[in-house]
């Protein structure tokens, strides 16, 4: 394996003396991309003029496209140098003692050697792919506004592949921020852990929020300078033939179809890493040798903080870049269509709408972040603090100020005199996306959260035995998906109706704004998207500070602090997929009237409904739906065999060097490395081409029976549907998967507090099976789902012309 | 409990003696239903003049209406007395020594007490909604066809009540008999086991056949005399203004929905008794006390056999009697819809077409039944003989059998001067539809029978752990549901596609065939109906046979073929949920078509198309899929709480009488039973009234919301979409559900002969808890899926004038 020398290091940890251990120092040269490299071996001076040029060129292109993109690039530009203070005020921190350090630097080894394997496969594939796409646009068709704006096919091919492969880098960058942060963030939590829970919580809460503002920062400026680029390169509106700005965002949609291309993968290599490792510790480690979690006896136990890293930090940060940049693109093509057709003079601000919204969303989220101050509030009286009050605090304060921003923003930009109330109506769709994204967070928390009924029913259920515990976990995900589908219709629903009566009328009196209302909606949802992002950082890095602290073995006290992080980590990391399921469900529903808009434009016929009761289109959606289902299991299938071998691997240890139980042996941790990050390698593949091959065959294959039978444009009916049933299945079985293993994770936890029986009992032992059930759910299908939609979403789009 | 009575004397059973135990006598007066008890009353002669007077009348109709129902009429009375004559040959086999009678005693007890408190809510609750129906028809308006014929209001209301009653009636007769020759049946088989295995098997396959030839019977000569009676008394066909034969089938809807409404119940509730009991019983017995199954000493043993009549044969009774009866009226209305837009003169043959399939699959799977003899081929030279391959060649018989008959019935029926060639399309339909059964019954085998890798996989799975074990049978269940659906999309589209081609244009020359082929397709699906039930049926008499055998304390080698035959029920168990599941599928698209054709109708408007680009109807099918998981949630769920309230009463026995487990003291079966059979009418019917009730509310919600919003037939279009959802999901998610839980239980028969470690190993013990968890997702949940899909289709179809 190519990990073997980055991992061997992580094998000298020394575990031959007595307790206390002391690791040796094993802290190596940390990796970095190539391009930081390079960056970082230049001159200050040069780096400096380059930089300015950059920025120069970028303002320029800006002030040439709108002033509201200079608002943009403004704001972005600040909140990266914000950004930057965080990071300088969380690596300023102290590291602690060695021992601390040495774990730390084990974990880092681990997650960078995974990192820059995984992402060389991605980066490999994404450059094939992005030949195929290049062949393809070269030789498909133009669209007759296309062709009226002179822009040929060379061009488009061009266009195309270039956002398809800036919108993978930028998803990659954003996963290594993710991961960059995360484990150096770790140690110096567990450190501060030692002297106040405040501090450590405001390390979590800091780091986390540095990638949060990189990543969304990131998605905008790409955006914004892709768009104003485009603008300037095909000189939009400058001649009467030219290409329209209506017409612009479409060529946005190859950025986010490589975003998800590379978020879909991260979350499948790291969700199986992260998962694979988990499991297989817990179940030799919890179920059959009864040592705690994160015990430096276990062999697999810096796998699993490793995978901590890889899986929740980078590939969230992937994740998070590629559903705020498919949110965005998919609100800005509705926005230019829309203007369109009300024959909008100046469109730009429907267009831009999304990416002021998100510039707003780092400024509030930053508040929201720096409103958690390192003391404590002296008023409360309370000896234990809930973290979880604090973080809800900071969240409350941003949303009140989202609600001020988002309307400012619509009366701003979304004011136009052929309907002068129509902003009104857009801010109110805001409105439900806000509170829609509210009753997420709320209802996930109902599920997970162990304070309320169903969690302690499930553990109630763990009494009785494995079998009972995992029929009730189960039951208690199948029944999670009712509540936020109601939430969903109605938000939906609503959304469209005020978007249709805001007086916004084609010029046949039509009301044409309900789509865009629907994506309003979904921009208000997103709309303190940094700050939720923020939480969810938190969490895998509160988790490895606990890891870091019980295998530096540190006082109870200690322990504590870090434990209640932890728990307050798992809460919100349910809830920010509870929120990424809504908006993925929104943006695809966005994403799919733009497939249609597409089809009309190339086919030249229009393209208006898919009707489910044709036989072809209703087994595109049985395909569709399958789809779902088949990809899930691989999926969870992966992180089985992956745990799998994990088990087998630590009890051949325990088996070989029976000194390993009494502290006497070293565990072997570097293969258990080697193992799961080749497991993950290999597994990823499966799952991931099965996502991307399958709507292009079945796009193909319908086109080619639609040829035969005389049924024009039936490849892509058969796509639409396939893509809608996907939709719907997917959205139920992610809240499943994702509410489900949250919840098993709490009733482990609740019976860990001393409820039924505590650690140790036959409850907690059946509690820890559903714990281990739970994992690949809530943490490598469940959230891989959501990425899977949009990316259907986004290659459906890319790949139109194949299906015609 | 009203229960207790009866259970009173399982309470009795003596069990302080030492081995070998002997049971006292507690052979109760058998229970029948009133009707039955009326009947036996009756004097011979007059009884057999009341039948004789039936008959007569019967045939008259029949004569009146059409010489094919003639033809149907005489093949079902003679698969009657053939009936007859199986349930003789049955009963005639000694029931063996007193110890194995009073076993069966007991169990038939319980399941008889149950099946009467379950029959008398269910009826409670139909003849409720009969009214609900009754006043809806009475309010609505009426079709100008059913103006036109003269059909008033009235006489339309009580017709489809009728019908909703005469088909509850008929299901809950399914379900009786089912149970009735099932609790004979099963110490018979125990009997015989000690002799030799195959007269064990052939008593089975001969119980099985029975139940199977009643309800197969009954399903076509009810839909038969409905349709003779409804042709007779509305005088169709005989003045200009009558009413036209292609609409009569329409009347028979109301049968359907009565079918359904009562198999839906009775497979909850009996699935929820069956299950709870049975992972009640396990989780104590077999994994915390390591007793084997059907162990005397576990209290909950004689629930868990009473579970398996009133689960697995009374419900599987009425649930098949209902899959027939749903599958024959849909083909009969697409028949009559086609033969007038054809404008074919004598539309009999199409219409009555499903009702001849249904006779010769009566003529044939008798012939297959009769086929398996009770001595061995002389030239096998094998010491034991797989039973699976004595069915199975049955089942090929009977095929080849189907497949001349399918093809004569077409060339009979089909033909018409108008397209010559048609009939052969179709008949080509009909192959199509046996392949899709063949494959069906092929892939579930491959992923439920241990021969193959799926399940061997699984079983590897178990050695590391109870969570690995979990992991992997979800992701099998998962995968499964792939190939099923990739065969079930070839067979609509080429079914549609040689209709289409079959030369049958309406007069605009438009082809017309395509959607009468996809009903000949399932018809050729279900071509084999009554064989399969047999095999089906013949798994819980197996299995009941065996726990008989195990709680009389046979000696090894009458375990060992009861044990053999208890496996191959599994397997054909699994089988038959693939094959209900597909035809589920087909039947439903099948209705969808006649709902869209009956909205029409009343609506006067065409309704020719449901768009899922609409929000509305997009929602509709959020709300419709998450119908199924919700629906899946609750009765999972339900059978976790009824096992957990089974696991504390089985714990507080062996804690307060000691001397169970040394065979010292008497367990109380009794309270077992009763606590069970009140869980179990409890909870069927919550998920009940939500399957009823959720497409009327939404169908109603919407209704309103387009009355305001300007969108007309936006009720029936959302109900619509949700309908299609629904099917698509729930086929999937009962695929999952049937598959995985198959899969569990032969991983753990896998490892109990001898594999990874064998009985009582690590890997037996997450084997049984996979087993467990699989009880409710194969037996309560899965199964009731299909049910719940085609309530859904009938449902929309009674109800749809309320959404318009």
């Amino acid at each position: 394996m190519m990990m073997d020398e980055d991992v061997e290091q992580a094998s000298l940890l020394s575990f031959n003396d007595s307790r206390p251990r002391a690791f040796p120092s094993m802290r190596s040269k940390t990796y970095s991309p190539l391009i930081f490299r390079i960056l970082r071996r230049l001159n200050v001076r040069v780096l400096s003029i380059i930089l300015l040029i950059c920025f120069g060129a970028i303002f320029f292109m800006g002030a040439s496209t709108s002033p509201i993109i200079l608002f943009v690039f403004t704001v972005c530009i600040i909140s990266f140098l914000l950004s930057l203070y965080l990071t300088k005020w969380v690596l300023a921190k102290d590291e602690g003692p060695p021992e601390m350090v040495q774990i730390s630097d084990a974990i880092r080894d681990g997650a960078e050697g995974f990192f820059r394997t995984q992402y060389s496969t991605i980066s490999k594939m994404a450059i094939l792919l992005a030949f195929v796409i290049l062949c393809i646009y070269l030789f498909r068709s133009l669209t007759p506004q296309q062709e009226a704006a002179g822009l040929g096919r060379a061009m488009s091919a061009y266009i195309t592949v270039a956002a398809f492969l800036l919108g993978a880098l930028c998803s990659g960058i954003a996963g290594y921020v993710g991961m960059w942060v995360s484990v150096r963030a770790n140690v110096r939590v567990s450190s501060a852990a030692r002297r106040s829970a405040r501090e450590a919580l405001q390390i979590a809460v800091r780091a986390g929020g540095f990638s949060a503002l990189v990543v969304v920062g990131m998605a905008v400026i790409g955006i914004a300078i892709l768009y104003s680029t485009f603008y300037v390169l095909l000189g939009v509106g400058d001649s009467p033939g030219s290409m329209s700005v209506n017409d612009l965002p479409l060529l946005l949609v190859g950025y986010g179809f490589g975003a998800s291309f590379v978020a879909l993968f991260a979350q499948l290599g790291g969700g199986i890493y992260t998962k694979g490792a988990d499991v297989g510790a817990d179940l030799v480690g919890k179920v059959e040798q009864g040592i705690p979690e994160d015990d430096p006896r276990n062999p697999a136990v810096i796998a699993d903080l490793v995978g901590d890293n890889v899986g929740d930090c980078a590939a969230r940060g992937a994740d998070l870049f590629e559903s705020i940049a498919a949110e965005i693109i998919s609100a800005m093509i509705l926005g230019g269509t829309m203007a369109k057709k009300c024959k909008i003079e100046d469109p730009s601000g429907f267009i831009l709408f999304p990416l002021v919204v998100h510039s707003f969303d780092l400024v509030i989220s930053s508040i929201g972040i720096l409103s958690i101050k390192g003391t404590r509030n002296a008023s409360v009286k309370s000896p234990v603090e809930d973290p979880m009050a604090v973080l809800q605090k900071g969240y409350s304060l941003t949303i009140i100020l989202a609600v001020l921003t988002f309307g400012a923003s619509t009366r701003w930009l979304l004011y136009t005199e052929q309907a002068p109330s129509a902003w009104f109506s857009f801010a109110l769709c805001g409105l439900v996306g806000i509170i829609t994204a509210y009753a997420f967070v709320w209802i996930s928390k109902y599920y997970t959260d162990y304070k309320h009924e169903p969690v302690r029913t499930l553990a109630l259920a763990s009494s009785t035995g494995h079998g009972t515990n995992i029929i009730a976990g189960v039951s208690l995900g199948l029944e999670s998906t009712a509540l936020p589908v109601l939430v969903i219709s109605v938000a939906i629903i609503s959304a469209y109706w005020l978007g249709n009566t805001s007086g916004l009328v084609d010029e046949n009196g039509i009301p044409t704004g309900g789509l865009f209302g629907t994506a309003v909606a979904t921009m208000g949802m997103l709309s303190t998207a940094a700050y939720v992002l923020t939480m969810d950082m938190f969490g895998p890095i509160a988790d490895n500070a606990g890891g870091i602290v019980e295998m530096s073995q540190q006082p109870e006290s200690v322990r504590e602090i870090t434990d209640l992080l932890d728990a307050v980590g798992n809460t919100t990391k349910a809830t920010t997929k509870g929120f990424a399921i809504g908006s993925a469900a929104l943006a695809s529903f966005l994403l799919f009237s733009a497939y249609m808009d597409e089809v009309s434009a190339f086919a030249s016929v229009s393209f208006k409904e898919v009707d489910i009761a044709i036989p072809e289109v209703f087994v595109g959606g049985l395909l569709g739906s399958m789809l779902i289902f088949l990809f899930s299991a691989w999926a969870c299938a992966a992180v089985g065999r992956t745990a799998q071998e994990v088990v087998n691997e630590v009890r051949r240890q325990f088996i070989e060097r029976p000194g390993i139980m009494e502290y006497k042996e070293k565990p072997d941790y570097s293969r258990c490395v080697a193992i799961v990050a080749s497991a993950a390698l290999r597994e990823m593949i499966k799952p991931g081409a099965l996502a991307i091959a399958s709507p292009i065959v079945v796009g193909l294959v319908f086109r080619i029976l639609g040829y035969y039978t005389g049924q024009p444009l039936l490849g892509a009916k058969v796509v639409a549907s396939m893509l809608m049933f996907a939709t719907v299945c997917g959205i139920l079985m992610a809240l499943f998967l994702n509410t489900a293993g949250g919840a098993w994770d709490n009733a482990k936890k609740y019976i860990e507090t001393g409820a039924l029986g505590g650690k140790g009992s036959e409850a907690h032992k059946a509690a820890v099976t559903g714990d281990t059930v739970g994992d690949p759910f809530k943490d490598t299908a469940g959230p891989s789902i959501h990425v899977l939609i949009k990316m259907l979403a986004t290659i459906t789009l890319v790949m139109a012309p194949v299906f015609l």
